[in-house]
């Protein structure tokens, strides 16, 4: 079910229902953007830290835009999952000003996502901290009005005025039947409204004068009231009213975090992140910040994906895109039976219906879960709900890290997977160098793999195992060989020098993003190092819609791609 | 008419030809949003290089999605105008990162904006600049192609694939009537399509194998040549193509410009600069380098509500926003006779066509625009068109200044006015400060305007004519009272100051600006002062509307607003 300004107001308590009594939300988003090319790009070798930055980075500039929430529900008496699905449109706060990459756009308005309707009707929302900080302002801020001063009326058309809205207004206060005086805004100058605001608010007691405007008609209302405390009663629901429309959204977010259900993603970074830096709080620049955020707030969050790239799916399912995922789990896996959660409305298997929906990526998501844990389970699935199933300890709250060599899982609660580096290369190079060269300068070393992070910086990295004392020996004999304005280090040599600076570099991305240029190494030549580098970075026409859509990533190559089928990519043209 | 990608190539001769026997051009763009509340809100006391710095920064930072074009053309013979409209829709740049105001979209949606057309079927643009240099670039790519070394085949499957395409191979080079052989891309696996561009390459001379990607379908084409100058030719003209496509509307941008045809649009900052960041060349960081660029490249301007705010038309009407001007004008101003250019369309006097429609405001402001020079012309305006009207002179490449309190326009060819500031006063005050601590302080100084900076920078305008004599004597009675942490200079004293700060900070604003938070003053207590600055810079929901869409500033007050009845205006609630 698609949600808008339109109708939220009306299904919220139906959604909270939904969500309350669900075993887990699958979820899954929609954005403006997935990240800054320039300044954001994925490295292969990108420390857990360095990957925080620059996800954090997308989440604090793009838009979020579409929010799919499907609720599943175990009903064991016919073994089987109910489901609800809801895609909300996320307009966001009022004046918020943000990034879009109209790639991104286009590529969504391709799959038929409706612009229109969601900015003429998208919800707001906002972030719990924010409402707390917008509660806590409520102390400082009166809603008593202050004593208004009358201003003089000397011009016979004001006084003609001023005693004709009088004459109104002691009908008004006789009339028990009427609680409010309109006065057409048109009509009203500026002066004649002073009037009002001053004037009249003077002389008669416990009245509000204010504009109100409705469907862009501006009136002056004028209501009365039983006593000053009613006055203060009226203006603080209002407040309280107006304050629940600028949390839209979040009231969704809000049940689901605090009644702790699971959330399940599909590649879920990025949805994450967004969630937490607009409906929870500004994410803190630090990773270990962002940790103790994570488990103030967050109940237990599982990915998909990375159930997806273990045994024994990673063997029948080579591509782990969503929509492959889905159709292979449920060709090959048999899912158990799914029913729509009565008096909701979802989506069923087999039907065609558009990904990049974030409803229905989110239906999808919570299908390859429930999937892939019932064959896990094997003969237990049965009696008890997914959420129980013990398999599933190994994945709570690690998230999938896309396209990373050797962190195969951001870990959100604890400490991050420390990969041995040390027998990787770095190398600082003049920017008119290739892979050729670099092939050239290491030709004692294969098979090797290149990861360049900019024109004039790469690491290498041996594909076979080496021992530490032959990477020292390799790097004896490299530096000889080494031409000028060419620099070599091994990678725990290097680790307090370069490496450092790029990762600041990432850090103040979103300060400084604008006056940096990073010009980025064209492809000279074909291989596989640079071909993982093109899809993770080329900005190029041709490549972009690939990175797109959703956080799903699904053409950015993970490890295994890299390793494996990509070997042998080739461009699209020589 | 709208034009989009479906119907550019198709229609861009008509254009081209409209606009070439056009006697002047009526424009108007939409944008993603006016401009960063928070760094670039106008202030009246803008020097015209710090308005600049801030209207770049807009150009520089929001994306411009729809650009009108109306040409009107003079027929002697009927002493009629004839015109034709254009309504582009621009995506941009494929890959382009850029800002938007979701209040500014919201607003054009309610307008009717479709932007699913927008984001499906946009055009893109290059600025004459880029071309330039993407040219430049041809010479070092050469468009041969790399000799292929053809890789070992050993595997059973890989060398029937080879055999099967070679016969393949040998048909297509028999066969005078084929020039292509197309190989679904989805069956060939990475390493078969290396067989093909490495293997079937080096076989067969003159031929190009590429992966060719039509809706969405990848497929593997070789094509065959008689020899390297045509594969040559061949890739040089499709290049050109590619290149054609990426300069998209700029080609018409590039015939206003070639053509010297006069420009004319209402409130013409945000359009001119927008499109001169876009289409022309990044805009310069200083305001005199700027200038140059102008007289380079762009003929005259001519700004519609700058005439308006001129005798004897300030005089019947009072607001110039261009939906108002054009239905005073049409009806109080007896404009000539409008006919639709033979073969073209566009709109017609009194018909409800819909506002922040592009097209409709180009033609709206080119009808305005030759309603103002008849009437100026008075009996003379017959056997001419009004491009030549001697009354143009004094407005020829002169901008509305919007909202400043003493610089009405800026000057694109020459020096801007220079106004006295000798009797302002500069405050620096503690935040809680309100106007009512300003007035107390200044008592003596009556009347007098407040304009605020920012929460604790603001200026004391006395609005009646004063000697030097005087404000050095009211400064010295004024810094004798002034308490603690308020600090008090005259302009003058103060430019080399505080003033010179704040103008560095806006020139920098797009590299700074996520780092900076601006505390803007809340609105204590009702004046006219505040009410100029709240229409400015409030981003409050009520307010956002009325400063966007277009670059009309429709209600962002004029000078003449401000002192005018805005000074009686009222906040919405009290």
């Amino acid at each position: 079910m698609e949600v808008t300004k339109e109708n939220f107001k009306e299904v919220l308590p139906s959604v909270l229902e939904a969500i309350g009594k669900a075993d887990f939300v699958a979820i899954d988003a929609e954005f403006t953007g997935l990240r800054h090319y320039k300044t954001s790009s994925y490295c292969e070798l990108d420390t857990a830290e360095e990957r925080y930055a620059k996800s954090r980075e997308a989440a604090r500039s793009f838009g979020m835009i579409q929010f799919g929430v499907t609720a599943f529900r175990y009903m064991r008496e016919k073994s089987a999952y109910s489901h609800a699905t809801f895609c909300f449109y996320l307009l966001g706060k009022t004046g918020e000003i943000l990034y879009y990459d109209n790639c991104s756009l286009k590529f969504l308005a391709d799959c038929g996502f409706d612009f229109n309707k969601l900015y003429k009707s998208g919800l707001s929302y906002l972030s719990l901290l924010e409402e707390a900080e917008e509660r806590a302002e409520y102390a400082n801020h009166s809603l008593e009005p202050q004593t208004p001063s009358p201003i003089k009326v000397a011009e016979e058309s004001a006084k003609k005025f001023l005693e004709e809205v009088e004459a109104k207004m002691k009908l008004l206060m006789a009339d028990e039947s009427q609680q409010v005086l309109v006065l057409p805004g048109n009509n009203i100058s500026p002066f004649f409204r002073k009037i009002l605001y001053n004037n009249i608010a003077a002389k008669f007691k416990n009245i509000l004068v204010r504009l109100v405007t409705t469907n862009d008609e501006k009136n002056i209302e004028i209501r009365k009231f039983e006593s000053p405390e009613s006055r203060i009663k009226f203006l603080e629901e209002e407040r309280e009213r107006k304050l629940d429309e600028k949390i839209g959204f979040t009231h969704v977010i809000r049940k689901i975090l605090e009644t702790k259900k699971p959330v399940v993603g599909h590649n879920l970074v990025l949805d994450l992140f967004h969630m937490m830096e607009k409906m929870v709080q500004p994410l803190p620049e630090k990773w270990e910040q962002f940790k103790n955020v994570f488990k103030c707030n967050v109940p237990t969050v599982y990915d998909t994906k990375l159930i997806a790239k273990d045994p024994p799916f990673c063997v029948d399912i080579p591509f782990t895109s969503l929509g492959n995922l889905f159709s292979e789990l449920c060709s090959k896996f048999s899912p158990p039976q799914f029913v729509i959660e009565n008096g909701y409305k979802s989506y069923k298997i087999g039907t065609n219906s558009k990904a990049h929906d974030a409803g229905y990526d989110a239906f999808m998501t919570g299908v390859c879960f429930i999937a892939m844990i019932k064959k896990l389970d094997g003969a237990n699935w049965k009696n008890k709900s997914v959420v129980t199933s013990k398999h599933l300890v190994m994945y709570a709250n690690r998230v999938n890290n896309m396209s990373s060599y050797d962190i195969p899982f951001l870990n959100l609660v604890g400490p991050d997977v420390q990969p041995d580096r040390s027998q990787i290369f770095c190398v600082e190079c003049p920017s008119t160098w290739s892979a050729m060269h670099v092939h050239g300068l290491f030709h004692m070393i294969k098979p090797l793999k290149i990861v360049w992070v900019n024109s004039t910086f790469l690491y290498v990295i041996p594909l076979e195992e080496m021992d530490k004392k032959s990477c020292r020996l390799h790097l004896k004999n490299i530096l000889a060989s080494c031409p000028p304005l060419v620099h070599v280090k091994l990678y725990g040599d290097a680790l307090n020098s370069k490496r450092k600076s790029v990762s600041d570099e990432v850090v103040s991305g979103v300060e400084t993003r604008a006056s940096r240029i990073h010009e980025f190494k064209r492809l000279k030549s074909v291989g596989s190092d640079q071909l993982s580098k093109m899809s993770l970075e080329s900005p190029s026409a041709e490549e972009a819609p690939s990175i797109i859509g959703g956080s799903n990533g699904k053409r950015a190559p993970s490890k295994q791609d890299v390793k494996g089928e990509d070997v042998f990519s080739i461009p699209d043209e020589w």
